[in-house]
């Protein structure tokens, strides 16, 4: 279960930037007003990104779909971007640890870009006879996605592949026509329904975020499990019981009236690494919008303390900070304890990692505290599917609760939208000039 | 060489909060003072980490020594943090990829933290005996790289590896009495010397970065030539055209005059990504002191149109951009033209993935423009070492520059050193609770 300590974001003294009491206090009878509608429409399945988590019966249909395609696969490229990736990258760093290893079988890389050395570095590497392709968009209309599916498909053929292309392909997207589904019909790829009601950065429960995280041998039950947990809190409990709408409402307070313009995540767990660019993705997108927003920072301890933390500490107070990390026996369990003779490194001795990461957890919190910026700790004493349920669950509802109260439409994206209306402007024009 | 276009800093609408002519103006006189005194320190060798891509010799004494290391190893392992670690992944980036593949030999993993979960998961998937060490602190105090190599010589001994941890380890830090010298000294490994005056995250030009880099085969001696390049110019120049020169005195007129807080640095190459995280630690661990400081986003075209755009379009106006792509033949070099035969994808008919990249490039830079965001351009028509050397130098005058400005002192960290002290009180009194 996530423990949530908000004792750091109120003012502990004339530095201090955070929040007085009274501010939370109106904070949180600003959250009730806008939670009882979002519970309503919750409980009418109005959010069917958040109610999934209470689902079983799609796993099972899965299980033997995922079992055809992944039982002969030594490598899986999954072909997406944004919301189609970063929540499939999110759950196997549970099983890979979050820092760009791919040491388990099958690998899974996840290509996000359309940089051709990129793509031509992973071809050149990988046994395509053994190589699956997830391919991922909502739409069945994004350019990068469609662009790097159209390559591979010519790069199999090349080495007259394409029965392999075709038979390690399974394409999720839209039950509607749209090129990708038409190009998967057309060869006679597998195709699964994407939930037309689930947005790209809230599809974590869905297949999007399940299938890597079954072909990882992870456990989709787990996920949901612990996103329901924090599900049914936020709907039967009070306000200042449920995380995410005690977060929300300090973290709204604490923008709207102390000026707080971004928001630092900052994990101390590895495998918590790309959590911190789906939390990104999540934030940005969901309330960047009519001049209003706030920028999220994904940070890692203890590596940023190394990097950011100069900045963090002694630059402008503009940001609220977010630290979560391990606790307990689990935050400890190397075994291999530090030893040297050196009496400059007797603070070491009979220590580990994972308690000289705790300490340096510890050490940040109170230097940011001292320092008079605002910060707060998520902490879990295992980190597993579950407490990643939890934590995924979490922020969605924080997330959405903010939009509430920002009055923004949370679940759109209008001005990317204008980017990809570009994007195919200028390529008909430089085709034109050619 | 690198290209530099800032007209998209100048306002060119009422909504678009960038220049008038007349600060810029304002500005590149201030800048053309601060640059006098500086110009005299460099002349006069005070940077030797900007002055040293003049030498050679070094790199000769290093090439026998760094053959005996590597020779018979597959995998690299670099032990470090911040500055120690972020200019070794960036120049091997140019090799591997920059987005976590190690398909290359010897395969060079920067293990920057202290994650036990993560350092197990690389121990045991590494063949110990071919496994060499390159442990990188200038101080040789770093608690992080200490614990690290503590725990890898506690491991490689539990499997009766000693002799080859010895001889397959490179210590690099400061030539004076410390913890880390102490036990390579102890053990017998070779060490070599950091210089004294080359800060963590300016390395990149001494051994902390041309190690790496060399031992993923790549040339220091281009890596410096474009280092030089750029401060030649900067030296004997006038500040228009001089790239830092001129970006400092855009970058510091936006901040003080138009309430820029925020600094983008989003390059369309993976190759680069690395070069983004080694950019942030500079700007940020530079410039963040005494309340001031602008915070560094590193953000990925493609990759954060589909993640951060819609905030950076339509969120508040408080940051600036820096695009930095390929331009001309080498970015479409791709020879895999896009086809399909769906009427709705005629606009990539023809292309290919770098058009589409340049395509999406041209599409933001654009869109940021119409929205009223400040953004500047970097171009090169091919990356390698010699134009990598010169973003490098590029990035490094800004920041001394911008650092002059703001009558900050660059070189420092002094929150940081604060951290440090209280992670070792805290593991003292942890110790004392036991």
């Amino acid at each position: 279960m996530i423990y949530q300590d908000i004792s750091g974001l109120f003012q502990t003294g004339k530095e201090h930037v955070g929040l007085h009491k009274i501010d939370l206090e109106r904070s949180i009878l600003q959250v009730s007003r806008v939670s009882e509608k979002l519970r309503e429409n919750i409980v009418q399945n109005a959010y069917p990104f958040l109610t999934s988590v209470q689902e079983t019966e799609d796993i099972k249909r899965l299980l033997p779909v995922l079992k055809r395609f992944s039982e002969n696969l030594e490598t899986i490229i999954v072909l997406g971007t944004g919301g189609s990736s970063l929540g499939g990258q999110t759950v196997t760093a549970l099983r890979d640890g979050g820092v760009g290893f791919h040491f388990s079988k099958p690998s899974l890389y996840f290509l996000e870009n359309i940089d051709p050395f990129t793509l031509n570095l992973l071809i050149n590497h990988v046994d395509l006879e053994k190589t699956g392709l997830l391919v991922i968009s909502k739409s069945g209309t994004t350019s990068e996605t469609l662009a790097q599916v159209l390559t591979c498909e010519k790069l199999w053929a090349q080495k007259n592949l394409s029965p392999f292309f075709i038979k390690n392909t399974l394409v999720v997207t839209e039950a509607k026509s749209s090129p990708l589904r038409r190009f998967a019909q057309y060869l006679g790829i597998l195709c699964l329904d994407h939930d037309p009601k689930v947005g790209g950065r809230f599809s974590v429960f869905s297949l999007v975020g399940l299938i890597p995280l079954m072909c990882a041998n992870l456990d989709p039950l787990k996920l949901r499990r612990g996103g329901y947990q924090v599900l049914e809190k936020f709907l039967t409990k009070s306000i200042t019981e449920s995380t995410p709408a005690l977060g929300a409402a300090a973290l709204y307070a604490l923008m709207m009236e102390r000026g707080i313009t971004q928001t630092v995540l900052m994990p101390y767990v590895d495998r918590l690494a790309p959590f911190g660019l789906w939390f990104r993705q999540l934030w940005a997108e969901s309330l960047g919008k009519d001049g209003i927003g706030q920028t999220p920072i994904r940070a890692m301890g203890t590596v940023d303390q190394h990097s950011q933390l100069q900045l963090y500490l002694d630059g402008p107070k503009d940001k609220v900070f977010t630290l979560l990390g391990l606790e307990g026996k689990t935050a400890f369990e190397d075994k291999a304890l530090l030893s040297s003779k050196d009496p400059e490194l007797d603070y070491l001795d009979e220590m580990s990692l994972g308690s000289l990461l705790k300490a340096e957890e510890h050490a940040t919190f109170q230097s940011l505290l001292q320092k008079g910026c605002p910060v707060r700790r998520l902490s879990f004493n295992r980190l597993d599917e579950e407490v990643l349920g939890e934590l995924f669950m979490h922020f969605m509802l924080e997330t959405l609760l903010m939009g509430t109260l920002l009055k923004i439409d949370p679940l759109t994206q209008p001005a990317v939208e204008e980017i990809k209306r570009l994007t195919k402007v200028y390529l008909t024009e430089a085709k034109k000039v050619k």
